[in-house]
């Protein structure tokens, strides 16, 4: 089977490190550790990546739409303004899963809104850095289901 | 460690039954099998309530003010209508994870809000019933991390 | 064949004794007797019901679901707050007809917005007690078009 | 006693004929006989008038000022922009019925607001053609009241 | 020099007839005989025009484009709603006064905007048919002024 | 005279016990007996309420209009969501006080917006518990002038 | 009969010297002229102030409400902020003209929005000064009519 | 094969006429010409209609519904208030192209709203009346691929 | 003790003279000494000032913040539109009760925002002059749990 | 002459494989070489490119600036969201032509904006692959018109 | 050359004694000083004012308007409320420089909009008194560049 | 100390070229001058930086966060769009001013909302190239205050 696309976007690399009161003290290597665990367990194979250019995320997804399986995207600042990467997922026709560390429905007002969960079969916010062990373990059942 | 009350909105009593093509197949006591084995599984007890009634639920929230270690809710119709329901959370004092079975955020406008977010540490949206079991290993994680 | 159900919401039971300037003087019993009169000229049967309580309403249009043949509504003060309602009448499956005494488009502007409008098959406002003798008509063409 | 004047909006004369998964099959004419119909049990008598043309209805209306006991009127696409047709129908000072064929709050939101709803005591609105039948029968309750 | 055109829009045939509480019981024919004693006064000469049909308004001013030195308007219905009547204003070239019998700024909502006023150079509302006669005194003093 | 109803909403029974830093240390027993007291100070009866069911609130207030003189309300959770209790309270047609422990207008703006207040003579935030006690008062001088 | 009070708004001190592209080359002067010659030829007195402090007009309407017949009032820039000024002319009981130099509904959107309006029988905008000399002869006329 | 009807609305008998500034040089003959020219070119018959009537728009949209392949229409004024044309073009169900001479997404706001683009395959907007002439080519290329 | 600053805004030196089917009979002359009444009975001093000048509200809510214990203020015109009062309060850092003589709430939409009141411990609306009486009952509260 | 830059935003190099019901089946190849088509009818020479990042299309606009004749730019997924584009087209002082394959007027409404539209001279939507070939036609008239 | 006017809204008197948490610890005498330095040191001379009054600072600006050659100005209270004063310093033809001591722009949202930058050269926001040094060495350049 | 970063977001490179009505005839080089000329007065070093590359910025600010002692930055035509920078910027911790040489405020209403604010200390608006000038001047108070 193919893997699962991880990816990131801005400012992920610096988790752990900015403003932990909001984010936490999980760094991004604690995250991608986290992931590959779950994947383990569950019988996933990832890639996990992380870039701060809208560009750069958008030929990502366009390489998973024939080399992955499906998509657990944290999109962080690009979610509520990229309608190129919404596009691209869209274009992906891969199971999409949204992540968020914080939960942005608490946050500033300008967080709440989500391009890509128009993309997203499902949306886990505010589980911190666990949110990707369970978005991967949501990803195994589709693989499941699909299959 | 007191038990963690896991409370279903109005009409979740006819998930499976009602408008499958949404809601999918899996009936609410498949949600409560699936949520009792995996707090088995990470050592959590649950109490699993369903109620079409808003001040039901309230006083289950009341209840569990003192009696439940945690609260994972699924509001349905009440999610984006309760200030009541909100407050009794916010009075909880106890950490509360919000689910919904579809991803809201891809449905109808009026169901993409949430006063339960403003109580919530974390939203799992669009697992289908999976959604009560992530929600069980995110609430596990918090109790430790809180123990 | 299965009676119709015929919900009245909250206030309803003191139709003709409230500001009788804006709801007229016929009372609910009035309006039973009417929508009987009318049901037995079009050969159904109905069943008729009062409640405050929302989640009475929904325990009786998910009662409904099984069986009744079709809802009459008139949700009143629910028309423009509960989702609930709105979610237990699309679970239903059932032809939904929706009724106000009172013109609601003429009226503040909080009481013009219906969610139960969008589980209906048709809206009857400001024909006094006689919308309910009205739905009945459309009800009973409804049952003969889709036996 | 004057006629009831029925005023037919932009387009009705093709009922039946254009987009009929939103509209049915029914034809204007059928319309028209089913009024005739409904009119003569109750022992009201009729006018019958179809127009694409504003100006047009709005001399109707204005005729039927003088020469009608009542108005019927399914303004069709005038609904939501006619303030010229709202004010001849609040001019007129006869009792006035609004009728939409299809149940206007369950599609488009431009097609959801009404000028005409506050000039009518009542709005029949997804009934179908029925929703003459309908609009009759009312309009003979609201003459023997006010005789 | 060229006539001033004087237009009259929807229902305003009604004037004095209709809701006399909000218009006053001067008729359109009152409102003519003002203005040509007006004009007569100023040195003046105007034509007089009302019609129900946007359309017609259009052709007039149309007209007037050529044939008149200024307009003044009485848009009625059509002020809120007719960008046709405000391109053909624009097309004219001609100073242009806006009257309204009451003044709508007071009024409902939805009669407080008028795609009219960006074309007209001023606007004289609420001074009853007086307003016919103000706005020939102020277009007597424009045409002076563009003499 | 009749007593003077005072209800009082959802997670009210928590006053004193919930987020102390809004709601201060005074329990709704405490309300009670300040506002028993100013009761006799003026010389009224009350009778005291307070739930957490929407339909329980409706029928208090149902059961006030023939048996109370007047009604104190502190809506709480209801404050904002709730038509019914606006219906029931026009319905009652007893002079309305609205209270609120907290400032409402300093807080959240989803809380800002009541629908009791068009129903309410008068309203009386943020005096804390208080603010029962000076609506008593408030309601001796209504019952004084309206004998 | 007592006078009529004009009273001028902030910044009309500089009318005629300010963006004459915008108000033109008028000054107030030439406007109390222009109002002072057309009351002299319909029989009224006049009274004309001007000041740039909000609270200076509240001081001279309240005067005019015992002092003066009517008012006609230029509130400039306080037209779309002040309600202090809006509630003393409702005080007033008096007859109220607005006049604007400009037609302010051409103008920025911040401008086209009146307090004024509200207690303003007539609205007079974009007739340069003479706008005056038409308010004072609407003025007359409602004087004539009231008598 | 049908001729493509081409119809243009209010004001555009003036194009070349009214607002050179705005709308250019070229007249409505030009654009006849023009289109005529292209329709030739790509092998298509065509009828060219201008009315300043809704109404009479309505009624030629009607008649292209059995008469004509395709409608090109230049809406005009009556792009963004009328939903009887809207409703006209739908019931055609033709291939129907919207032009118009400038670009109206650079104008006033209100000129950006339009209700024909709901019904539209296609949208040309700001090409002059060059606009005719892509129109028609697009129109003769949905010809040959329907055909 | 410092006395307690009690503030009125503009036009409330007609109070009892203007409009009293909104405002009521009692004078300010009567608020004033039922304040002084209330004040002796709970052993307050208060100085009381009406003005009807924004920057005289301002200077007098700068000197109450050195020379008074507290600040009792009737906005009234000023409630809506003054950021310089609101500042002047939060510059005070004394505690603010905000009264009107009306329910604000239930009147034109423009009077139910108040900038005063983020800066207000409590509102009181609608008790009538008794509103006064009730402030000071309720700063006397104040003082005695600050002291 | 220049050559005319034709520029393509994100994700169109997917163009007939994604979403093909949207889009259709032509591919960028396919636009591309009806593009060179087209300009070698008219005797334009192009140049073509496609980016998913935004920072690249800005650098290819600002080369346009002195390198190109004219700009073909279809935004894509940069239409609605890049302001950077718009200022970078603004800069370049050429003659800007926006091209969308779909109808963006019909789809949803965050698609329907475009802040492209304030700097481009024409809009072609929903003329497929083919938008490109009209764009080609008018940019070789104004490349005539300017000469 | 003549003085440039540094001009200083309400409660600016107080800065450096009212919450300096937000506002600092430098007075209104340290920026009058730390404004006459700058203006020393650059060549200009300066007059500076505070008052709490909006007439008072119309009546500043009219008389800058002869007095001065450019006018710094922080409007404090009056930003967002007041068109008076943004009129007479449209009026002035004055450069104009806005200085506001906090960034206002991560504020409260009603402290956002500026009705003064509409008639402002340049905004300086955020800079504390140091604002003030700044505003006049900017007025230093324009003075300078105008010369 | 660490030098402090100048940040220029897209077209910036432009400066001087691009619509000198708006932006003026200094170019980029010029501001880069202006900028090490003030720094080098008050003792600061810069580092100067333009990118028409979203990503790339961020990459700078996150470069800045351990780099820099500060950050100065135009982000031209991402101000209103990119939440990435102002994550990025709030991740750096470090002091902020924006500049922009226009005032943004003043022009179209899409260019007046900064996300970039919300992490700056101070915003500098409108006064040229020389906004760099004195954001350096700025940076330097804060730096001595800081240490």
């Amino acid at each position: 089977m193919k893997p699962v696309a991880v990816l990131n976007g801005p400012n992920l690399n610096l988790l752990g490190l900015r403003e932990p009161a909001i984010y936490g003290h999980d760094t991004l290597d604690d995250a991608e550790a986290l992931t590959r665990g779950a994947a383990a367990e569950v019988g996933l194979e990832i890639e996990f990546h992380q870039s701060n250019h809208e560009g750069v995320l958008v030929d990502l997804i366009q390489a998973a739409r024939t080399g992955a399986s499906g998509i657990i995207i944290n999109p962080a600042g690009f979610t509520t303004t990229s309608v190129a990467i919404l596009d691209s997922l869209l274009a992906s026709e891969l199971p999409v899963i949204e992540v968020h560390v914080t939960n942005i429905h608490r946050r500033e007002e300008f967080r709440q809104h989500s391009f890509v969960s128009k993309a997203a079969q499902a949306v886990i916010a505010g589980a911190g850095i666990q949110g990707y062990d369970l978005a991967v373990r949501r990803m195994a059942t589709i693989a499941l289901r699909d299959r």
